[in-house]
């Protein structure tokens, strides 16, 4: 059900992070309509932990900034594959990568690069180039550096 | 149509606001798509009249937040009411909670719990749970202090 | 495939700008998924060069945000256009207006009305109504205008 993908994120030298705890609100981490799956926007955590807080253009570098899309990636493969979905039969449709950004910080791009390379990568680019945009926030839940949402359709 | 949920808000006590004037722009207050309905984003109004503005942090309270919160919750409940959508038979898929945020406020998650609460209370938690994104916004229109738009399924 | 469409363009003055350059990221400008059309997020480029940038409320008038607006939808009907989706055939679902604003402007759906009225005007109101949203964004991406994402349906 996922032979291809874990083959691929070995061979990538990728690790998923260890599993999320349950929201702390009344939501889903995904949810299921017909062939789509939506999944809540992700950040920058490991674990219970946030490992990536503060703004890019002020508190963070470009390359703290790339890690923190890499590792919210790997939470939504996380969340996927938590809730039983098959990850060899999925294909990216959509993201939106939202920036914790200072007002002069125009780079939000090349930090959400880090989640499409990542994504492109694992998923190949048939099935690992969605849709997608990137903007600048004022501000974001507990200072995270990113929140990354997606959706995926399921063979 | 809508039996058991006005049962439900009746119980909690909960009545909607008095419908939203027609948009000022080219645009619709909600959109079919198949079972889908994608909902505009909207805001703490009360009919005409915008009831909470400014931004978390700077000029509103964390309580006032989660009431301008539900208050978006009975506006997207109220158009969809509005239009005819049976909302015994809806499912909420996804929604996007946007706040007006001054830079250094970091919980979003708990403003837009506001609105998660009262439609897992009304919608109970099998159809009233969708994926969510939380967010801090630089401004909104008119000085808003929450956005929330969302996508529902039916039946 | 696109008569209807292109009629309406010439006799509203139009015309689409030169292609945009493929994406600098592994992304798509558009993604399938069964009868919907997913646009990434789009800017006020022509071509290669990025015409607005700026905030509104700080560098830029409201009048410059609104033909920022125009052209970015003129993008996004390019892209369509660009990947052969028939425009006669295209229903506008959905449009997230993200305008690059300082934290006092709060005309953001006036802006964004410059995207809504063109396609209004070129799709006609049966299909080129989309449910919407409008928020101020604190930053985006190489400091452009606004950013535009949308789903269409086709036929």
């Amino acid at each position: 059900m996922h032979d291809r993908i874990d083959a691929r994120m070995r061979e990538l030298g990728l690790e998923l992070p260890p599993p999320l705890p349950a929201p702390r609100s009344r939501m889903r981490r995904l949810q299921f309509h017909e062939r789509l799956i939506y999944l809540s926007g992700n950040g920058p955590f490991r674990g219970p932990e946030l490992i990536y807080a503060g703004k890019l253009g002020a508190d963070l570098t470009l390359e703290q900034g790339i890690e923190a899309a890499r590792l919210t990636a790997l939470n939504l493969i996380g969340v996927l594959r938590g809730e039983g979905v098959a990850l060899d039969r999925i294909t990216w449709v959509k993201a939106l990568g939202m920036v914790n950004s200072h007002p002069a910080f125009i780079d939000q791009p090349a930090v959400v690069n880090g989640f499409s390379e990542l994504i492109a990568d694992v998923f190949g680019e048939d099935r690992g180039l969605p849709a997608r945009s990137a903007c600048g926030m004022a501000s974001m839940p507990w200072d995270m550096a990113i929140e990354i949402e997606a959706i995926v359709a399921v063979d």
